[in-house]
């Protein structure tokens, strides 16, 4: 399968845009969630107060960059792949601890271009016993990113550019959005989606079928996303409605692996075992990171799908939603 | 054995006074702390300056609250004893996360009084393959501790005062260390001090004798500490010198165990056993939380040195210094 039409070969692999964050994580009971009115396994967007006030009820944690897009060019790197990062970071010590760990990365981000006067954005992750993690989001400057911010030479030349659904929760996000999809398709390069939230996919649903028809050429969703997306409640139905809309489609099925559809194929792929799943965040993240690496190096959907799982598998044995480990070293386990 | 000489019984069993850090934690290679010129298993201390450059160098951390007399008190709370803390945060975000992480423990800290204009102290922690762990250290507006800020109902209030000898590396910290040591003492406490690090111990070696000799009545220090102390080869001289010294001093020797001078007595404690040994960071700290926690509750010092390996073992399995699971909980394999 060639993922590139044009002549040219791009220098990046992927390039992300999405929320600069940075991840608050700390293990609670399951009681806590109640009190604070949280939903478990989806993410609430909050205003600085809101998180101010769940934070002071949390635990001792513990501070990692985040953001969704993020942590899956983070995966990336991780497995040797060049990649780079749109979005805006605070004038603030979260701001420097974000662009410090992208460039430990090698992960092409214009931190002083990017830097905004205002908080970095939070996002409280918080892991209940069962593995499963529960966020609230205060997005603060991540929220002003707009179609200045995106740099329109680093999306042409990325084979992938890879946007996050919780960009569509904002409006001058989703401009930056629209621009950096539009940029990559007239390069010739391929648009990647995902759809990150059952919530978000209620708020946006008929935006996102929009886009998925007209401008996404890859859609990553787990079970629930898809679903409420097409608002079935049967997972096939939903599988057979999204190999219409788009070339590609990676669903995670959670603990059942994941489901690859690609034109006419619609492939089982099986979850990668894991001793002990300590945090499942950042999973679907990291899906998309070994998902896209494998097929910019040229390797079939199924393989993807199964690079995917693997890269997953690494970071839900451990807290936090960034690989602790290289991905390249665990990579031939999967590629041979 | 009885700690406590006054008639009325303090509220808490620990306050601690030392610098109040923020960890940067990143694995690393050995080659790394060569090319950055840093000598394994110590702790360096650096300018703003250093600082920056030694973080551009690392790869992507984990931030978390730490500074070692900090790191104590968070034990102390985790075995369910009562603790405070003093010393000085920055108005950043790093100080929140510092103050956050202590209120959440329940320990007493007046995070709006220690707030001074400037940086709060972070800590690079870098930690090799070997699980050592070696620290370069900006102190920020921990360095302006002053005996101003030293709280003298608290330190009245508590059966232990416990000071690190890092506070010895500036002149008005030094001042709060024998405020506070002062105060202990005239409200019929006991004073302890770790002496933290060979280097700091060479740095300050007249000025800690006649303070050992003086003020503090237990001891923490490691092997080398000690042996860098009396400026002796042997292990078994500086045994012999330390006894004379204070009621009490509890020696760490890393996997060896620990050994418990009180009075007449000599106790070699065994190591509590660990399955993998992931980062040394912290290690001392919680030895010195169980140790104390033990003193507190009317354990005697050889139960204490347990229950200080216990602690040990706990912070020395995960990256991080302080606990992750309960201390409390644990507690039972040693105490019954």
């Amino acid at each position: 399968m060639s993922t590139v039409d044009k002549d040219t070969e791009p220098n990046h692999d992927v390039v992300a845009v999405g929320n600069a964050l940075v991840d608050v994580l700390s293990n609670e009971s399951d009681d806590l969630l109640g009190i604070l009115d949280l939903v478990k396994g989806t993410m609430a967007m909050v205003d600085q107060e809101l998180s101010d006030s769940i934070y002071a009820a949390l635990s001792p944690g513990v501070e990692a960059s985040g953001g969704s897009a993020a942590n899956t060019v983070a995966g990336v790197a991780s497995f040797g792949g060049r990649a780079g990062f749109v979005g805006r970071i605070g004038n603030d010590q979260f701001g420097q601890v974000f662009a410090h760990d992208l460039a430990a990365l090698g992960i092409a981000f214009d931190g002083a271009q990017a830097k905004a006067d205002g908080p970095t954005g939070r996002c409280l992750v918080i892991v209940t016993p069962d593995a499963e993690r529960t966020m609230a989001t205060f997005l603060g400057v991540a929220s002003d990113l707009s179609p200045d911010d995106v740099p329109v030479d680093l999306i042409a030349d990325a084979r992938f550019t890879y946007l996050e659904g919780y960009l569509w929760d904002q409006p001058s996000a989703k401009e930056a959005f629209r621009a950096a999809s539009a940029r990559a398709h007239d390069a010739g390069r391929k648009v990647a989606l995902t759809l990150s939230d059952p919530f978000c996919v209620d708020r946006h649903r008929v935006d996102f079928l929009d886009l998925i028809s007209g401008d996404v050429d890859i859609l990553f969703a787990n079970d629930d996303e898809l679903r409420s997306l097409y608002e079935v409640d049967d997972f096939d139905t939903a599988v057979q409605k999204v190999r219409n809309h788009c070339e590609i489609a990676a669903v995670t099925c959670g603990a059942e692996g994941s489901v690859v559809v690609a034109g006419d194929d619609v492939h089982a792929v099986p979850a990668h075992p894991v001793d002990q799943v300590v945090d499942t965040t950042g999973a679907g993240d990291l899906y998309a990171a070994g998902f896209l690496y494998a097929l910019a190096r040229g390797y079939d959907p199924y393989t993807a799908g199964r690079l995917g799982g693997l890269a997953a598998s690494e970071v839900i044995s451990h807290l936090g939603a960034r690989p602790e480990i290289s991905l390249a070293d665990l990579a031939p386990s999967v590629l041979g």
